[in-house]
């Protein structure tokens, strides 16, 4: 059904999509080539939401040269007026006589409909032309869309032994450089990097990007029961905003304190008076969060694991011991038999400077 | 120094040696190319213990081709007579013209006199040739000369989260079974294989090769300070010795019907009423063992790393999660800052079947 050429096309098309890895948010990342003859006559990526979308671009790109011609599209185009005009209509108008696309929109309400158009104008238009990896590229986009949630990362670091800090809590530069640079590129590509009160309360951490070149900072969650939060936390101090979810919502100064810093008080209470997770994340899924990155201790790891909420686990094992009695990295309720184990599949592991790091999906 | 013929020709010889992995222990594995006119005139190595050292085997190969010819050897050839005549001497007799060889024996009582015989009868000697494959190859026959102790791997599983086991105990079919056929092919190299009494009590081990394909079996270590070996466990049932090291002599009786099983119960306590695991790794180099492979809980695991005694470390991860109240790999006293933490080499991360294999050698 498609060609070397198809192939080779849309790999680049992917690429080109894979340069607002770190900048689309809320929209997904999307790359076009317009082909004619054979030869790229335009190509365009989707930089950052308000601009143009990655097919306006290749059309400018190709000018003239766009008609009869074919495009590659990673992502089915739209067909509705938003902030940009439907790219459906710019591609028939620009006289493209077959689009090629990855994936369809995974936006139930939408899906289908730019195909339709096109169809329609007489275009011609296949679909599903590396999938899978389209998908992979969008992962936050196409769950936030069709699971009314986040795609949910949960990244770790820990000795070889499997612990993450020192049982008076110190933790600060298990891994080496390379690995936390890693880190950093994961919290580039995220739209907000979520922790516990207790790592608030135990390392401080700022939860922003460093060491890596973007524009864009990510949110910060915070899952905070009791609303303890310091004031004076490092990663309320900047200009990003800042979820704080609690289940107490009796401190009404702290919260008001709390809004004038940019932060969010949500009050979400579960029945045993903890925050209640899944909602939470239907709240962040609702205002455009894609991708979260968790960065916490064992306790919030596990309750999130426990809920089913992680999709992704990244693990950096140091070339050390620590020793059994430290912490661990996931608390779960203890297993009676081996059974009730909870299943991943190993997706890539690989060498990180002097670290190990291990990325698995859970089933 | 060495051309490219002479790499091809140990590397030759050094997989001749390999195929003694599972079988010359007590001695080491040694592989033997002789080459004449550039042509391998005879190939040999050795097999076991009793039987001709790999030199010998390749001169009877090559006959009189051997006459002018380069022997290439991977470990220095011997000077003294054992229980078969120096190999030294018939290198000579055979009229071998150069001695290629890539380490010297490691024995600090002989090392050196074997070059020594051969150069003093005229033979062009050059040492040093693919010297760390040679090296690794027998790193437990080397350790057992120079430190007169055995080379020391600890195996162990845990799921990605570093657990072994349930608290209740239940440990078995952690990882797949490629992972465990991979372990019996670590045993079967090993000269003992080690495990604690807990682990003898909970899981009742064979602790013998299985699926593996070799005519030896290697012999067993527990470690049981109180002697309370149950004289129905599993591991007692079989020819090969086992070795019990115990820190209490009172039971006289137990030793007694022990020593009947084919067990040698070792009394060596230290001041804390526990085994010396320094004083037993010495009785075991003594006793010819050049390689142990310790599969056993996480305390007898932490002891010996806490006693410096582990030379590799080998962890199967298994993609699932356990979670953090389960049993840890290695029991180890408590740290107070990272400095004190144990570092590690990674050596070798690859995937077998499902599960991830980690070796890393203590720095």
């Amino acid at each position: 059904m498609f060609s070397a050429a198809d192939y080779a096309f849309m790999s680049h098309a992917l690429r080109l999509a894979e340069r607002g890895l770190y900048s689309t948010t809320p929209n997904p990342r999307v790359g076009c080539v317009v082909v004619r003859d054979g030869r790229i006559a335009g190509s365009g990526w989707h930089e950052k939401a308000g601009q143009p979308h990655a097919e306006i671009n290749a059309l400018t790109a190709a000018g003239a040269a766009a008609r009869g011609a074919t495009a590659y599209v990673t992502l089915e185009p739209c067909s509705h007026h938003g902030r940009t005009a439907p790219c459906a209509d710019a591609l028939i108008a620009a006289g493209i006589a077959r689009v090629v696309m990855a994936m369809e929109d995974p936006n139930p309400l939408v899906s289908g409909r730019g195909q339709a158009l096109l169809q329609q104008a007489g275009v011609i238009v296949q679909m599903g032309l590396l999938q899978a990896e389209a998908h992979a590229l969008n992962a936050g986009f196409v769950s936030r869309m069709t699971q009314k949630k986040p795609w949910v990362r949960l990244k770790t670091a820990a000795s070889l032994d499997g612990k993450t800090a020192l049982n008076n809590g110190v933790s600060q530069w298990i891994t080496g450089e390379a690995a936390r640079r890693d880190g950093h590129r994961w919290r580039a590509r995220s739209c907000a990097i979520m922790t516990g009160i207790g790592t608030v309360k135990s390392d401080d951490p700022q939860l922003s990007v460093r060491h890596i070149k973007t524009d864009r900072q990510p949110r910060k969650v915070v899952v905070d029961s009791h609303l303890v939060i310091p004031l004076e936390a490092r990663l309320l101090q900047d200009r990003e905003e800042t979820f704080i979810f609690t289940a107490h919502a009796e401190n009404l100064e702290k919260k008001a304190v709390l809004s004038h810093m940019n932060a969010r008080v949500i009050v979400l209470p579960d029945a045993k008076g903890a925050v209640d997770l899944l909602q939470m994340m239907t709240v962040l899924a609702e205002s455009g969060i894609n991708e979260v990155l968790v960065e916490a201790g064992s306790g919030l790891n596990g309750a999130l694991v426990e809920a089913g909420l992680v999709d992704e686990l990244i693990i950096y094992f140091a070339p050390h011991l620590i020793g059994d009695d430290a912490q661990g990295m996931i608390a779960l309720p203890e297993l009676t038999n081996l059974e009730q184990k909870r299943k991943l599949k190993i997706q890539d592991v690989r060498m990180i400077g002097q670290d190990i790091r291990i990325i698995a999906g859970f089933q």
